[in-house]
């Protein structure tokens, strides 16, 4: 993987790069969809390519794992092969979706064992058998196997926990030279910052994650309740730790909003299942300010979707067509709002690169959190 | 309306004709894609149009009257504008989705007073009033207001029934009379034809709804639990008495093998949700046979769903990857089955016309039927 560094802004510290993979470029900041099981949520693959053109998607370890199983993917050839993308792929190590089992799982130095959410079934995962998973997945960039604590735990145990999944890491690197990826393409391990809401945890796990000389760096344990400005500050000073000549990625972040602010603040990639789960329960993002759509209020409201024509969605249905579609519980419902989400969030990428790279991010960025923060 | 019959089988009863709307060319014999409440469920309007690519799709005017309401549907102008199909639509006229409510609705002369199935609210569709809904709706081909009787019913329930549902058209003809169309193209009134499964009411009303004089007529009260024989005794003797210049419709048949079975008895016109609906069960229909998805046999065919490729689906994923879908309760795994059984439906009615035209109808039919009548 090789990160080619554009510009940093002049204003903030937003950052325009290119990732080159076996897979092809990725253009930062990127937004990536998540396809949790091989599938984003009611979207055809050839939407996603031709209508949201995202360079990267996401696969979740833990659920791939339980179904198709490995075993399959590996009959398949892989993820890529498995469902039909020949774009980028990154997986995450299933720690996140492990811890989120809560009564379920048991945390060990070894690892975790826990319970499938489907039938119950006991299952382990370590350092070592999560890489071997994510060898058989096939994703172009993979994540090291990390514990993500809750937004509330305690000094000790976030930095217990941080030093775990340091030690982790390392099993992590070392367990990966030893199995070569099965596919004819390489595979990146990004390393996970830790350390909660505590500065100094924060400062330790990112220097810690630095000196593996990863070919990127990823931002875990954020997003999971604590205030945005508390989050702000940890992404504010773990981008100033991790090194400047390689991809950083906050994970599982967030609205509209969190993405701009982050950009501002460093970060180059990014992924959550807000747009689609949001578009789900009827709630659009626009430039202008989020709209639920099931409300009263679009019934007669024949104007397009959204005006700007991300997606042929927009365009193509009234919001009194769709609120009228999430009145009926139609599927179709789900999937225009899905993808009208999903266009939105990688045209919001797309334009802060854009204006990351001619200089006029800072007042852009100030101009459309102002717009997006309202309630249409 | 105008109908033109291009041609009559010289083996069967088969036709292949053209029926020309202020909408476009319909060709038939045509299956029309059954769009509940202005949305075929799952598919979006441009895979409709582009892949399945039916000239009409259908609607039900007990749903559409219930959400979004008459009201919302005039104030759009029409349905054709609501939902964005500028193709031919056809409605039904409620009747059998007020008698399918059982328990729920008293029918007498003046007509049927219902109770809602989404809030138990009280409703009473007359003749008069469904020609009213279906101005407003405003579909190129409306439906006479009838009584479904179901199947078992009795020879004297059956004959009072149907003799009511004579009356009931002269009645929706001399109110649509009153009430011009409400928007800028005609509507054409087909009247049903029912009787049940005895002969001589079958053959009594279709002279009776051959007097008429309508543009086109429908079949009604079959396929409604009575065996695939008595069904295709009941459609050829109908056949033989409506109008050969006019088209036949016969409402809510069927699988590919009755389709094709009622094709050669000289019916033009059909419709059903069993495409879509057991698409959403995991069955997909094919050239040769059908097949259950769920089936733990697919797990890992990685050969795509349909090597006929009739739509973009059918290449795109594998049938393993369907199957994957299936078991995870994918929302995309019911997309994908939709438009495949929807383009299977509609390239069997184009294949029937093709061979209708060039004359290799009836060994193509046998040989289609023994094909179909398998599970794979």
């Amino acid at each position: 993987m090789i990160f080619d560094l554009k510009t940093t802004d002049k204003d903030t510290k937003a950052r325009a790069g290119v990732i080159t993979t076996d897979h092809g470029t990725i253009e930062t900041p990127i937004f990536m969809p998540v396809g949790t099981v091989g599938t984003v949520k009611s979207v055809h693959q050839s939407e996603l390519k031709d209508e949201i053109n995202p360079d990267i998607i996401l696969g979740n370890t833990y659920h791939l794992y339980l179904r198709p199983t490995t075993d399959i993917l590996e009959q398949a050839g892989g993820l890529h092969k498995f469902m039909n993308w020949d774009r980028n792929i990154l997986t995450d190590s299933g720690g996140y979706q492990v811890y989120s089992l809560a009564e379920r799982r048991k945390i060990t130095e070894e690892g975790v064992k826990f319970q499938s959410h489907i039938d119950g079934s006991y299952h382990f995962f370590s350092p070592e058998s999560v890489m071997e998973i994510q060898r058989s997945i096939g994703a172009d960039i993979i994540m090291a196997f990390d514990e993500c604590p809750a937004a509330q735990s305690s000094y000790t145990y976030t930095k217990n926990s941080m030093e775990m999944t340091h030690r982790w890491l390392k099993r992590c690197v070392a367990h990966l030279e030893k199995v070569p990826p099965k596919y004819d393409y390489n595979q990146s391990l990004f390393p996970i910052v830790q350390g909660g809401v505590f500065k100094d945890l924060r400062k330790q796990s990112a220097e810690f994650i630095s000196e593996i000389g990863a070919d990127g760096n990823a931002i875990g344990g954020l997003s999971v309740g604590e205030p945005a400005e508390v989050m702000y500050e940890m992404t504010d000073l773990v981008c100033d730790v991790l090194p400047k000549d390689k991809p950083r990625y906050l994970m599982g972040v967030g609205t509209p909003i969190n993405i701009l602010e982050n950009i501002a603040l460093g970060v180059d990639m990014f992924d959550c299942v807000m747009p689609t789960r949001n578009a789900r329960n009827g709630m659009l993002f626009t430039a202008h300010g989020t709209i639920n759509i099931k409300n009263k209020k679009w019934e007669n409201d024949f104007s397009p979707i959204d005006e700007m024509g991300i997606t042929f969605v927009d365009t193509m249905y009234s919001k009194a067509y769709l609120r009228h579609l999430f009145a009926s519980k139609e599927l179709l419902g789900k999937q225009i709002a899905s993808i009208h989400n999903l266009g939105f969030y990688l045209w919001l990428v797309r334009e802060a690169r854009k204006h990351i790279l001619d200089g006029t991010f800072s007042t852009w960025k100030t101009q459309m959190v102002n717009q997006m923060n309202k309630r249409l």
